[in-house]
């Protein structure tokens, strides 16, 4: 048998959690009522379980407010602005680190253009550590986890192979000397920020499959709210779904990868633009009726059609989100590429596919990053409590 | 506040669930020992559990063992044998009505081979269910529920599409009266056998991609042992990743779809086979050096690891088992299918995919909709003491 205490003890630890998860999960300031309501609880117990989340920061209160109608002044519950967590995030054209609070505001970043493709991975931790060190944090923030973006196959706390950084086999907190980043690969932690607008206030989309376009092209399918992970957590790689056999090689050892045509070097090489230049310029010449540029949109449209085709048939999740540059291309390729799904989707008669930007913006992998350290104060707040 | 009584009664519901569960997914026999142990209960409530379940007929009692070593000897415990549960399965090559009980038995079957391409889905229903009526079942059997394997694209208690059989739009139960069949997916269905091998008992995968060979290719992907539905259960549809978007075009409306090369008739065709040859025959050509049988399996090999290679990077389940003809020919197309995916998946450096065969026959569907209904009595045995 099991001793009273212990049951009690995670009984208590599971209502935390559920009391601060309802707080952070509503758009808009709650009561203790509310959450009384919501639920289930006397109030007395919700009470109880607020004020220890306050005591413990977890949760704030706002001013009161005049009650609709009569009654006493409802105090806001908000989720706690002192704790916080840091996401990081190395890509082939950027540095970030970024840290969000438990309300879901940027806190504090600092961002860094630059060429990081075929880097020295040493180096450029140290850089992104100097980052971190000039976040100048205020010292009663309370931080509970780091989490890095990269974008490749990471493997516990080994970065396996990325390869548009040219990196293979690389221990970032070898590096990174204090932080301990939790591993993640970019595009499943982008894909987090549509699935999650603030820690446990869900987005606008439960159920979706996720496209990041970066040099290359990463992917996550999103179901329930939870991006599916795989056996080894290598799942989503959309990047490397065989458009044609018979195209270009794919530094990956296959042939034809949808990254031959719709990531960014790829769709820039077909423009004739050189590799600096941004989706806008694309999207500029596209406008002005340059040839290139319009063939180049019509066959990342068509490769995204074919991939994404084969995707919805296998998973069934009709709803496609594009970040990165694949993003601020959407309004040209959503159209095009809807077509070839209504087309290659078997189930397409019966309910349509529907492409959309993430607009979740350049370093949405260190957003993602910062929320999955938050999701596991959520999770178990009682171990924060102290 | 729930009545006490509510609450005891769902408590004891969900614990008679949990023991005949627990007696479902043993390999052999257990005790109500045994039960008591893998449960955390006391032998008292372990035992009332079990003489509810047995009483009721949800478990039977075996002869008493002498024990190992001293002490009383302990009755073996089993799945009820008076419980059944009838699948059925419409193809385009042949008609099945399989009743199978709480083990995992076949208690009766009838299986019809021909040819129901374009068939009249009134006369083939009719048909089926002058089967059902042939089966002789004993009125002491206890049947849970009918389910009804088709090869194509249902919603509810509607057949949407089967391109194979030629139907649109039929609902199966207004033409098998006193049946009223829960209707699934074939492959979906025939995935469940080998992720169960008896109702409750895991099979021996439970993360695994599964291709089933018909005159098309059905599909499914299990995660811990769960067919993954999708949004509207239409998850699964391997048979239409494009291959080759230059391919030949598919019924379905796009190109160059996997069945278009590794289905049954693609097959054959291409091996210069009549239509109703089996894949034994194709095999015994290849065997004897025949050019265009040889052709015909590396083509479906090659196409097969393209389209797999798709789908392996999107969920990371590097596990396929082949079912129906596929599963015929596994050991001819294994070998040069794993080679295929050891290029063209991005992780396979680092675990290899494999493919190996389902060994589950011919009427597959049928088992599967049998072990599906006998699932809603393992989850809430409750309902079926009376």
């Amino acid at each position: 048998m099991e001793p009273a205490g212990a049951r009690q003890s995670t009984l208590r630890a599971s209502n935390l959690g559920l009391v601060l998860r309802t707080v952070c999960a509503a758009a808009a300031p709650i009561s203790r009522a509310d959450v009384a309501s919501a639920l289930g609880m006397s109030r007395a117990t919700a009470s109880r379980l607020v004020d220890e989340l306050v005591a413990g920061g977890l949760l704030d209160q706002g001013e009161r407010l005049a009650p609709p109608r009569r009654g006493r002044p409802a105090t806001p519950l908000l989720p706690g602005s002192g704790f916080a967590a840091l996401g990081l995030q190395v890509d082939a054209g950027l540095l970030a680190a970024r840290v969000l609070d438990l309300r879901g505001r940027i806190v504090a970043e600092k961002v860094e253009d630059g060429d990081f493709r075929d880097s020295d991975p040493a180096a450029t931790l140290v850089r992104l550590g100097a980052l971190v060190a000039d976040l100048g944090l205020p010292s009663t923030l309370r931080l509970v986890g780091t989490g890095l973006a990269l974008p490749g196959i990471v493997d516990g706390d080994l970065l396996l192979r990325a390869p548009n950084l040219g990196w293979s086999d690389v221990r970032p907190a070898d590096l990174l000397p204090g932080l301990d980043p939790v591993l993640g690969n970019e595009a499943d932690l982008a894909a987090r920020t549509v699935a999650e607008v603030a820690p446990g206030r869900p987005g606008p989309h439960r159920d979706f499959v996720y496209l990041s376009g970066q040099i290359g092209v990463g992917g996550a399918a999103v179901l329930g709210g939870r991006v599916m992970a795989g056996s080894d957590g290598w799942a989503g790689e959309m990047g490397h779904v065989c458009v044609d056999p018979h195209g270009p090689a794919c530094p990956c050892g296959s042939t034809g990868c949808l990254e031959q045509y719709a990531g960014r070097h790829a769709l820039l090489t077909a423009a004739g633009l050189p590799l600096d230049a941004g989706p806008r310029e694309l999207a500029a010449r596209e406008a002005d009726g340059d040839a290139a540029a319009g063939a180049a949109v019509d066959t990342a449209a068509w490769a995204l059609g074919v991939a994404l085709a084969g995707v919805v048939n296998v998973l069934d999740i009709p709803a496609v989100v594009l970040g990165g540059s694949l993003g601020e291309l959407a309004d040209l390729l959503g159209p095009r590429v809807e077509e070839h799904l209504a087309r290659r989707v078997l189930s397409a008669r019966w309910r349509r596919p529907t492409i959309e930007p993430a607009g979740n913006g350049p370093a949405a992998g260190a957003t993602g990053a910062a929320l999955r350290a938050l999701a596991d104060v959520l999770t178990d707040p009682g171990r924060w409590l102290t």
